[in-house]
């Protein structure tokens, strides 16, 4: 059955546009925006790349003048700080939009808050929490750095059901499936970096590349090794 | 498992932005673009308004001068005539797109294909029919308008299992349930118009509105009336 309009299906909307950008913002998180007048959709943005628009510029864009009165729903905090860009906070109270529906506060615990008081000053109706779980799974890689200072780390490890990763003769092609590699696929896109130890590296040959059906993102391609064992025609070089 | 990215990977998150301006379009037909560079989305977009901008219009303004060299997905072939905005095919040339994949054919018999073919004879190069059935059922309304000239009807019939609208004392409230009501108020929102006969005005003097939990469109009321029976004082009016 189709959804029914609500704060919960417009914001469900706007962490489908955040969630497309996942991999590609670098250290910044994924968000959405939607904005919508008098029962109409008049704007959508996603925040697409690190030093680019925010999402609630890219969806002010669109919009134009009809932002004026408009609610805007946003995955994340608005930005309160002039960073790369000015911040997002002081753009919606400028473009007279009336009230601002937000899933989940900045996590930098720093920050937290400053961009919704900064809207409720200014007048703005602000509700905060709609799908608030889901707007902070959506950025778990973001949190983690921001507030630890720390990179997200996912550990791909293929290995038998008794604890094993190679077999005896070292033959490790393939204890995985089609349907694993594919996805691995899809966290290299998703990851700023791929790492792996020398040894892996002697053994495998890997090409540590995002290899998908069209062109994806090709992570920095990190190799561990102290000693200088792997040779310059490795295919990873 | 999260979805690979592919050429339907794209189109169905153009397919979202097309469906989530469905019922806003007026007699124009829901259509979304992606805009996509070196695996990177780029531009997104959606037609929102009869009048305003057309998806792919909306994407490559996201875009900016990142457009040239890209892939677009479109839910519908682009434009190929000068009506209320300018081609669509004709944008997407301009501004250097080097691939546009496109779910459906304009259904027009009179137009389909010359969107396609002005990309071609561009030098574009353009493939047809990703995801095409989820595209044409998504515009079952304008693809039949702009074939027959008809509109489309929703005929909303609340009925017993032994074929009944109402009990012996014409009290009809309620055989439906919460969900099928709520199922009917986003109807409402998504046709432009909603009939009733004067019969059931007189006897259950309906507001003909939508109504849901934040402002929707409402669309215009028709009653069928051939004796002005219904009295000014009706809900309706």
């Amino acid at each position: 059955m189709m959804q029914l309009l609500s704060d919960e299906s417009y914001m469900r909307f706007a962490l489908e546009l955040a969630s497309s950008a996942q991999g590609q913002t670098s250290i910044n998180p994924v968000v959405g925006c939607v904005l919508v007048k008098d029962g109409r959709m008049i704007g959508m943005g996603a925040h697409l790349r690190r030093g680019e628009a925010h999402a609630e510029v890219n969806a002010l864009l669109m919009a134009g003048d009809e932002a004026e009165g408009s609610t805007a729903y946003v995955t994340l905090e608005p930005c309160s700080h002039y960073g790369k860009t000015p911040p997002c906070s002081k753009r919606l109270i400028e473009k007279g939009v009336k009230r601002v529906v937000i899933a989940a506060q900045d996590p930098n615990p720093l920050v937290a808050g400053t961009g919704i008081r900064l809207l409720r000053e200014a007048g703005i109706q602000v509700d905060v929490g709609v799908l608030q779980e889901e707007a902070t799974v959506m950025n778990e890689v973001f949190n983690k750095f921001i507030v630890t200072g720390m990179p997200w780390v996912t550990l791909k490890l293929a290995s038998t059901l008794d604890g094993h990763i190679a077999s005896r003769t070292g033959d490790s092609k393939w204890i995985t499936s089609e349907a694993s590699r594919e996805y691995v696929h899809m966290l290299r896109h998703q990851h700023q970096g791929i790492m792996a130890g020398a040894d892996t590296v002697l053994a495998d040959d890997p090409q540590l590349s995002t290899r998908l059906s069209v062109p994806a993102l090709q992570p920095v391609r990190i190799i561990v090794d102290g000693a200088l064992r792997v040779p310059p025609s490795a295919r990873a070089l």
